[in-house]
């Protein structure tokens, strides 16, 4: 069986995840939308992470990386409305002592419990308001709403996909979900995302899995070229489904990476959509690139680039600005064999502008809620696609106010 | 004697320099604003040349680069409302044309007519409004600032600036004029600049002085992200003033150095000024990096940020994004002895969040047009500055609406 079936849920659809939220007030402001929340597995999981590439990492960022070198684990905790990053030596203590507490309470080791955070920069965590939310969160198997509810910050809605394909003859899922919506850039694109199954996975091959995936849907994804503190990915893989344990070497590995592509993929594009202050998912497709290098750094700088950006908000065939894009690059571009589309639009043959009916391409970018621009450079086989959104006077009124 | 006198004028204040500007309605809108123009050198000058790093360079950066190879030149011609960019084989041969017409016109050695177009990509010049522009403007000697209106797009001023100095006894003048103001991003920052001197300069050691100035100028400014395909700085030095060749050699080069950096930072700064939407200059300062690479990775990385870019339009000292920029920059950081601050107050030390006074800092920010972030890494000696803007709504709605 080669397809996959789409179903409702997140991160407690497989078996053996439960999740659940409660509302900590973690800002301060006496808002009372869920901002604490943790995830579990019933039984031990293998567990793999990609995180920020930012040499400022959050304190969570410093200790899951500490934590996922054993391969195995059994819960998360979260927290939205402070990412306990540039929080000096006391952020560090602050994530250890949140675990550990959530461990004891629940009778876990202290190195199995991760820590994920997201929301303002340089603010230490509200530590007793934090504990005591812990302590009142119900663990469910249908909690995943709202563990997706409680890392929302200014995403406008949760962020959940599941499915399940067939594995060694035994029905798997593969469920996630993420958060975004600003300072959002590759490496990692997203802020947090979490992906369960209870497949079995071999540690070592859960970690380069995710690093294949990621490479492939977050770290294709841009809404403002701000690269986080705090953006992980954390693979949970508890086995309950099917217990023998996939490794590359093993012929259903293809089959299950393609699954797992799919939830990141379905997950980087709602990021996408969700975009602070976004109308517009702008897809581009490069092919014809001479590497694999080139076609990436051209489909990101093309979905970058704030010039395209405010172009496909205005529905505005300016396709100049792709263009520039594609040229500084930095891939190699050989600009008198280009060719380029915007939707089904032929815009540039060649390297020649091609004479096109402008309000008829306005009108096809404004009708569209996704739009694709496709880039050929005929120079070799490599393909590459990159995902963003258009950029809006709602971006800059929403960032101008964040923090006062 | 080691001070500079500003002067008024720009590209024509320094001896032998003339110009013209007419209105030639490139854009076919009707508008009747000043877009074809031309500067002259009554004698030969040396030239020298830095562009833009896009592989799809415009049609007069390819004539401009082939023919500075020289070494010399007599004049440039430029238009805005059309940038003759991804105009294929056509527009080298648009280009070529236009200067031939303005060379026979003037009886100038047609190699040593150099051109520069800002404005739409895409579109093909319109050769015989163009060249019967040309053929209207009146070269003069105060003809600097019609000069500076015609290369405007968006900008919403002329930018010209003017000093002099005393070189091997002599006065001798340095003027300029740049225009801005999307779609700038190192290598080159400003869309177009000109610096026009009286001092005589040996064709090798101006083309390497242009270069390590508009790395310290031109190249540390910033407003979108955006690397333009027509890019272009360009230096003529008629040496009317002073008949003794600058070399590295020359014990006065320092001097002269410094002279012609202060014009290209004061045009940078201008332009940032510019910048579309742009109510704030955002100026980074870091210090004590490991190496130059990183001292202005860093400071490129902080002024290019939508998130800081929006929170210093909001007046939002929301210095986390400052750190998260520091981080992702790419550069060497040691999170735990970083320093920070926002115009006079220190937010940041030994990687620690300073407590501050959220009001204060946020009308600090509000009260200035110029605003200064400062990082001291504590690393090396390595020092850099960048310019660029806040971004505002009016950038969004500006670059929304361009074309249609």
């Amino acid at each position: 069986m080669s397809a996959y079936r789409e179903i409702t849920g997140g991160v407690t659809a497989a078996q053996g995840f439960l999740a659940g939220a409660v509302s900590a007030d973690i800002k301060g402001n006496g808002n009372e939308k869920l901002d604490v929340g943790a995830l579990i597995t019933t039984v031990p999981a293998t567990v793999a992470g990609v995180f920020t590439m930012n040499t400022l990492a959050a304190a969570p960022v410093v200790v899951c990386r500490r934590r996922i070198t054993g391969g195995s684990a059994r819960a998360v905790i979260f927290n939205s409305g402070n990412a306990n990053a540039c929080t000096g030596a006391q952020g560090i203590t602050d994530a250890e002592r949140a675990a550990a507490h959530f461990a004891q309470r629940h009778n876990l080791p202290v190195e199995s419990v991760l820590i994920t955070s997201t929301g303002v920069i340089g603010v230490p965590l509200p530590m007793t308001r934090l504990l005591e939310a812990l302590d009142r969160i119900e663990l469910r198997p249908d909690g995943g709403k709202d563990a997706a509810i409680a890392i929302m910050t200014t995403d406008t809605h949760p962020k959940e996909v599941a499915l399940q394909l067939s594995l060694h003859g035994r029905t798997i899922t593969i469920g996630g979900m993420a958060k975004g919506s600003g300072m959002i850039h590759p490496n990692m694109a997203t802020m947090l995302a979490y992906i369960t199954t209870d497949a079995a996975l071999t540690p070592s091959y859960a970690q380069a899995l995710l690093r294949r995936v990621a490479d492939r849907t977050f770290n294709m994804l841009t809404i403002d070229g701000d690269t986080s503190t705090n953006d992980s990915l954390l693979l949970f893989a508890n086995g309950l489904a099917d217990s023998q344990s996939l490794s590359e070497a093993d012929e259903e590995s293809a089959h299950f990476e393609e699954a797992i592509t799919i939830v990141a993929e379905r997950l980087a594009i709602m990021l996408a959509r969700d975009g602070e202050g976004a109308t517009k998912v702008i897809e581009s497709h490069v092919f014809g690139a001479a590497s694999d290098p080139d076609a990436r750094c051209i489909a990101r700088a093309i979905v970058q680039s704030p010039l395209v950006k405010t172009a496909i908000y205005g529905a505005d065939p300016n396709w100049g600005r792709i263009a520039c894009a594609v040229g500084y690059s930095g891939a190699q571009v050989n600009p008198s064999i280009l060719d380029m589309s915007i939707e089904k639009y032929l815009l540039m043959q060649a390297g020649n502008p091609i004479p096109f009916d402008k309000q008829a391409v306005s009108e096809a970018i404004k009708a569209s809620d996704h739009v694709h621009i496709v880039i050929h450079l005929h120079l070799g086989d490599a393909t590459s696609r990159a995902w963003g959104c258009d950029l809006t006077e709602e971006y800059v009124h929403i960032n101008a106010e964040y923090t006062t």
